[in-house]
């Protein structure tokens, strides 16, 4: 495990990118959040996902060049057509538009179809927090997890993020509704580790908290059982009918690659319009001290808040330099040529 | 254990709440509200929620004779206070009022504050669905979970909504953040038996499926473990920043009871705004062709639809009568001077 600077990582990832067929100011914005979705502890959308995007750009699984296209204009909600454009261009697109919205009247709505992967989720919240605005946002994904009753896979492991600006560090909720991800899996099997929960069921039908067990079964346990399982099935409808894109299950059959031809929702609203700063501050800091003020489950133990551990990271890999597993880092700088 | 009509529970629950000092027309649509929810097998705020009901109104928890009144208005999206009127009636007006909107403009948010108790916040998805309107809603509540990493209670237990129409039957999500509810753990502790799944942890800080020992702790399970507990701050706050309302932390200290002076945000979106008809029946038959078409985890066993068993249990209590609790129903008699 070695460290690099972001600015190092970020040059590099867009240099790959470049060299794919990516536009220098495309690659510039795209190399860029990778980079601070490494930089905030979410390896696996960050420098760890650069190969495989390179891949998806060589398959033409991304137009490297396509931009978002109004398909519906509704006032405060917009659709649009991603043209199977870089999904982080067309969700940073999406999330600025709805922002845009929510600055004049409150509440902004922007939906995409026809979009690729958008990497990190969080992003696009951190990004609504960062210019003041609630942020909400979620994405279908093609078919990976069983639906509750299920041991075959059915329903998408949809991420969906909820966002609260605030001076002293955002509220960023950032949660996929499988328990853990495949990667999570992997990486602790491949430690010879337990889950420090259940995350699925083994060949016996048992609630399992034994990675390779799960991994072979692939039914992989969504949040709250039936009730993540659920909230996946409401998530991928709802954005298909929110853009007239396509469900989880059309996905399946169009063959573009991990959320190639996805669908996304962007709500951003502005707190300023209902309240005052000071009311949004009194509602902020009251939440968090009533959070942290509960009793630790260990002794000394710490209560964070959804994003506190994001900062954290950011804020360690920002002073010490971006954690990289050596040989992720040594196949980026090949394909940036520089190896 | 009886079975009881429709109209008959209606009219005993409607005379109990007239008792209570509920004008007629108000009394009507809760005792309504309170029996479908009974009907569609949503027991604990159906019928089994009536003494309690009767008791805020005597406490003056709730204002029988109040109405919303308008606070903000942004175009698509409108705050009103509560003014601490009936939960139902409030949230019936607001989910209306947002359906209004987005038949205008194709979507509508309409936020409360200062409501009371909504009872079953799936009837207020079923609502928009009924009337043709993806809809969306949660409420904060008094806190009676403990945060990710903590012992003591902090957070809400709060209940989150989204529904698609659909002709053949709405598509509809109602759950809130905990596994499961208390009154889940005290009458599987009554029966003698098991969680099917852990549901909180015991007083060893382990996992458990014992609900006798969850109720002792209070250490309940939010849904996800540290993704559901994320999942009740955001929702607490962001329906206090959307409506100007109380946290859960200013919830507790204030002491009217369960969910008194809590806050809603009711989202509708009109689907025909974006797509046709043809789009949208595609859109709902290929998700469930692909949910009900994955391989059951009991030989010959059903993949359910999230809603598809409300409707199942209404088609059933509509034609055999609903099923009541005899001490409970004897007491809702009593209270309306039948006994």
């Amino acid at each position: 495990m070695t460290r690099i600077s972001f600015d190092e990582m970020k040059a590099t990832i867009k240099q790959a990118f470049i060299i794919a067929g990516m536009p220098d100011d495309k690659a510039d914005i795209c190399a860029r959040v990778h980079t601070e979705s490494s930089r905030d502890g979410v390896y696996s959308h960050g420098l760890n996902r650069v190969e495989r995007y390179v891949d998806y750009l060589g398959k033409g699984w991304v137009d490297p060049h396509a931009e978002p296209t109004l398909d519906t204009n509704l006032g405060a909600m917009e659709v649009y057509n991603g043209n199977m454009g870089p999904g982080i261009l067309n969700a940073l697109f999406a999330m600025n538009r709805a922002t845009e919205i929510a600055e004049k009247n409150g509440l902004g709505l922007v939906s995409l179809n026809n979009t690729t992967h958008w990497m990190r989720g969080g992003a696009y919240g951190w990004l609504a927090a960062e210019k003041g605005f609630i942020g909400i946002c979620w994405t279908n994904t093609e078919s990976c997890m069983p639906a509750w009753g299920a041991t075959s896979g059915g329903i998408g492991n949809n991420p969906f993020i909820m966002a609260v600006p605030r001076k002293e560090g955002h509220i960023v909720l950032d949660m996929a509704m499988s328990q853990y991800s495949y990667g999570k899996l992997q990486v602790t099997r491949l430690k010879n580790q337990k889950l420090p929960y259940p995350g699925g069921f083994d060949h016996n039908g048992n609630l399992s908290d034994d990675p390779g067990a799960i991994e072979e079964t692939r039914r992989v346990l969504p949040i709250g059982f039936w009730k993540g399982s659920g909230f996946a099935i409401l998530l991928d409808i709802i954005s298909s009918l929110l853009s007239g894109g396509l469900t989880t299950a059309a996905i399946d059959k169009h063959d573009k690659g991990s959320c190639g031809s996805c669908c996304q929702v962007f709500i951003a609203i502005n707190p300023l319009k209902i309240n005052t700063q000071e009311f949004i501050d009194k509602v902020l800091n009251e939440t968090i001290a009533q959070i942290k003020g509960g009793v630790p489950v260990k002794e000394k133990g710490d209560i964070y808040y959804p994003g506190e551990n994001s900062l954290r990271t950011r804020k360690e890999n920002t002073e010490l330099g971006i954690q990289v597993d050596d040989g992720v880092w040594a196949k980026v700088k090949e394909l940036a040529g520089k190896s």
